[in-house]
């Protein structure tokens, strides 16, 4: 069996133990005699597995009882639409664009009423984060919406915006989990699991019971009104029943390593490596503006669009696979989330050394 | 390793073979050094795994080039939704009402125009298929909707409803490939995959092109348009990932079964020996009417309720298990999908008859 060290940014690296377990029960969940694929998701031993993931979920997370836990399907994308019908009663909502996904959550947001940019770094392709810290939300805005951690262009929030009073709306799919946080400052936090706790196919979202509206605006199917899941503990339809226990799995994964604080010490190490080594490099330059720095994923490159090239075909040569920089970007990516492991940071900077030297001499 | 015969309604038992090569490729698929839940979407590794899936798919239901195939989240819930924001141009559809699924398709079209129900059997609990080849379909309806199986009352559409012209869109979540079908009498099909062909989390909607509308109606969310998902080959986000390659596995192994013709041999022989044994049972009796019984779900009971459910008990610990019918209609179902084996029909039915004669002596 051979393992590569996956730099990928959605689907990512699992942990190896999770996949482990996950093929052993395969054919045969805790002596059920049938795969969790095959469960009806209103069995009672299903149950106490959606039911344990939300559990430990709620402790890794420190998430408090008056917050609802929802595992959804549609990721992110769906969630665009589903915060405006949900939450947009004023027709208002303010908007900060920093990156493609966010982006895309203010033009979907339009369609249901006034989206209004409040903040955006696009004047220098979202290379940082812009000060959030007074910003002319108008008064009856509904929510700030917000993407914590931009996947493509590797910023990083490290201050909140200051929301004024209105409930914060964050797009977390790809930082949820990787450090600790105080689930009272949000609203409602989303987050597609294929990043940093398990396959694609289910979208987490966490919300205030207050802001769980009894009506949505018009024409909203029954699948995208919160209370149908709320008041259905997310099993009013079939839930994505395998996605939902191998994020389980990565919950209790992240409970055995110490919680968010042990990953969020674990994650700045690992940051830290590739990071050291980019502000020392000649060949290599990180993209985004160092105090913006996301600890997931590390944008950066040469410069020379050939030479990122090979460099990409090499390290995946060389067993580092999906380094490969998003299209409007360029250059490279190293998503590093909980499950890619110490070591594979280390030698990638190892081989990065390696073929600077090559280039450099 | 214990595998019972699993008599789930969905989800449901899956072949065997599928379940093993999942576990044996979970860590590393193909010598990629990854698991599939780990890959890139947009890697040239799981483009092929998609694509395969879709061109097996093609084949074994024989679908046109006239018709896209999507790989969907939200299951057949979200569709209820789907298909009027899309289709309903007109602002009314007819619907026929044959039980739970088909009233809330109804119920749900109803929040985006008129919705006449054109025929239906609630008069007598869902135990038959009402006749449908000469309905009042309004002459400016944008579709007739049905459900072709009834997982619940366990009926089938055995004659195809006359649509007088209208697209038929047909709810198949519970039948789709257990026999051969013609594509082109179709607008669009929609199956949720966790009945007959894979894991919870993806539907499959097959639509045929010039169905799917340019403009949808006004508040239609851009992934609830049938267009995003067919202009990107159902990678317009990150799709239920690993639920697609399950179900790619699927459809080859219902190939090397000899595709929906062999499967639809096996199943009427499946369901030949459960119905010929209830016809001749003087313990129980079969729910439903003899020439709309369903060749996917059986379902029976003694009429008498204490009984019943000693028989569930009794079954559960020979290692038949969930039998117990839905709520709505009491008594025991046996969902025999295609990746039920014989064996698992016949032993059953071994089961029941030495039931019957404890209790009857």
């Amino acid at each position: 069996m051979k393992r590569v060290y996956n730099f990928s940014a959605g689907p990512a690296v699992l942990p190896e133990a999770v996949l482990k377990e996950a093929a052993d029960e395969m054919l045969d969940f805790a002596g059920s005699g049938m795969s969790v694929m095959e469960m009806s998701h209103r069995s009672k031993i299903y149950d106490e597995i959606i039911k344990e993931a939300e559990s430990n979920l709620r402790r890794l997370a420190g998430i408090p009882a008056e917050y609802k836990v929802l595992f959804l399907q549609g990721g992110a994308n769906l969630q665009f639409a589903m915060v405006p019908m949900n939450l947009m009663k004023n027709k208002k909502a303010a908007y900060i664009i920093t990156g493609e996904w966010a982006k895309k959550a203010w033009q979907e947001g339009q369609i249901y009423g006034e989206a209004v940019v409040v903040a955006s770094s696009a004047d220098d392709n979202f290379s940082y984060i812009p000060d959030c810290q007074d910003l002319a939300i108008p008064a009856d805005a509904d929510y700030l919406h917000y993407c914590e951690n931009n996947t493509i262009y590797g910023t990083k929030f490290w201050q909140m915006p200051n929301g004024k009073g209105k409930p914060l709306v964050v797009d977390m799919s790809s930082c949820f989990l990787s450090e600790p946080l105080d689930i009272t400052k949000y609203g409602l936090i989303y987050a597609g699991a294929q990043k940093n706790f398990g396959p694609a196919g289910v979208v987490t979202v966490i919300i205030r019971e207050d802001l769980i509206p009894e009506v949505c605006l018009p024409g909203t199917p029954t699948m995208m009104r919160y209370k149908t899941h709320a008041d259905a503990a997310s099993l009013y339809n079939t839930p994505p029943a395998y996605s939902i226990y191998i994020c389980g799995k990565v919950f209790t994964w992240l409970l055995a390593q110490g919680g968010l604080g042990a990953m969020k010490e674990k994650n700045e190490k690992k940051a830290g490596v590739i990071y050291n080594y980019l502000d020392k490099s000649t060949l290599f330059k990180g993209n985004v503006r160092r105090s913006d720095r996301s600890l997931m994923n590390v944008c950066f490159g040469s410069g020379n669009t050939a030479l990122d090239e090979r460099f990409v075909n090499e390290a995946k040569a060389a067993g580092f696979d999906n380094l490969k920089g998003y299209r409007t970007v360029g250059g490279m990516r190293a998503s590093i989330y909980n499950a890619m492991p110490i070591a594979g940071v280390e030698k990638l900077v190892d081989f990065m050394e390696g073929f600077e030297k090559k280039i450099k001499g």
